[in-house]
């Protein structure tokens, strides 16, 4: 048995989120299917980040064993055939495979995961564009950039983001995490934030960015982040932010 | 009765198309429903292109004739808010009502439309994005653009467009129409091609940029198109571009 990495990106605006369940059109679905369709058997994926619906990902990543009767190397085009994203496809899908790679026998893309890096994209302008619904938070009062990245830097570090943990996800054992950093940065309408980290919790990227915009807005302070980390209260932080901002950027493993 | 001129944009991913269905939605469908409510009564539109499912605008145009409870300067308001892209939408969704006005009695936003611009949008990369699928057309082998600015060049004026009419649109009297300028731009990996004219056959403007991207790519010489337009034979134009990369862009009436 071979274990291969998958690196995907895919456009969340049509699916029930990643992880499969019956009778939705889910990310892990989709692909299942087209592996179970190139194998020949039935064929299980482990994906990093089990990403809520309308999410997206520009670097998801997923491995899989299985045996296949093509080299590794045609596996790509192969997969992106079946999901319809292909070469000669006029109007490609909304899942497209980046990279096939084999993979030593016991890693794992969730477990074997170091640094995950989220991307949050906020629209800034006074009026909504109707073609950017599905991409982007759009936020119409005006933000100050300033303040955000002021409050960005104390959720940099090891911390218990209890207060930006929503409820209905999995049980986790801690709700310490460690934020390597937080970068934000803004061209033309588009604020954009990229959170890196050794693991989030359920809406942690999202919860910090509706926090973030309430200080964009000046309804909370910068200095009120150390309170709010330290109560522990999700009642503290801010809304949170659409699923429609959010893509997973990018995923690194320590090991290979 | 007041007679009201809408300017209308529309995301048609998710419409089946302007025109009003039964059973599909459609943005006329759904215009109607919305003045239905608003006025109290049944409301028709009369919209001045008949988009087909896929085909956006930034600017078309309707008018309807009705009574209502309100001033005009408020309709823009309560028509987005029942649209469900109202100010406090906090994700718009796919129509927006850009602009409202009286218009005289005997206006009509088809008959009365006196220069059209339709927009199509090309993706010029070696990679498709699957997060442009339905806003553009993806063309992965390299155009040549000053090819299909020179066959353009032929295209405008007037002339008899029959070879770039699909069948299955509504009889027309003559498929003589004039291009009044046809203006193609590129800007990082966009080719935007902007056709200005008095009317348009069914397809046209799709079979037009079909056309343009053969030249684009060697398959067609610029001159061949004076033999295109002359045979007056739908099979030596080029293919239908996607409806994904249409918009209908802006309507003038030479009356208002």
């Amino acid at each position: 048995m071979k274990n291969v990495l998958l690196t995907i990106s895919y456009d969340g605006t049509n699916f029930s989120g990643w992880q499969k369940q019956p009778n939705r059109r889910t990310v892990q679905g989709e692909i299942e299917k087209a592996l179970t369709t190139l194998c020949n058997t039935d064929i299980t994926i482990n994906g990093t980040g089990r990403t809520d619906a309308g999410v997206h990902a520009w670097g998801q990543c997923a491995n899989f064993k299985g045996e296949f009767g093509i080299p590794v190397e045609r596996i790509k085009d192969a997969l992106n055939n079946l999901l319809g994203t292909g070469r000669r496809a006029i109007v490609p899908r909304d899942i497209f495979i980046k990279n096939v790679s084999l993979v030593p026998e016991d890693f794992h893309a969730r477990f074997c995961a170091t640094e995950i890096t989220y991307v949050y994209r906020i629209r800034n302008h006074p009026r909504m564009d109707i073609f950017q619904r599905n991409y982007c938070y759009q936020v119409t009062a005006p933000l100050d950039l300033k303040l955000m990245i002021e409050g960005s830097k104390l959720l940099e570090g090891r911390h218990d983001f209890k207060s930006f943990q929503a409820s209905g996800g999995e049980e986790k054992e801690t709700t310490v995490r460690t934020i390597n950093h937080i970068e934000i940065e803004s061209k033309d309408d588009f604020i954009t934030i990229a959170v890196t980290g050794d693991g989030f919790l359920y809406n942690m990227v999202r919860i910090i960015v509706g926090t973030l915009v309430e200080l964009g807005k000046g309804n909370i302070l910068p200095s009120q982040i150390t309170d709010i980390l330290e109560a522990k209260d999700r009642q503290l932080a801010g809304p949170t932010a659409p699923a429609q901002g959010l893509y997973l950027a990018e995923v690194n493993f320590g090991m290979i």
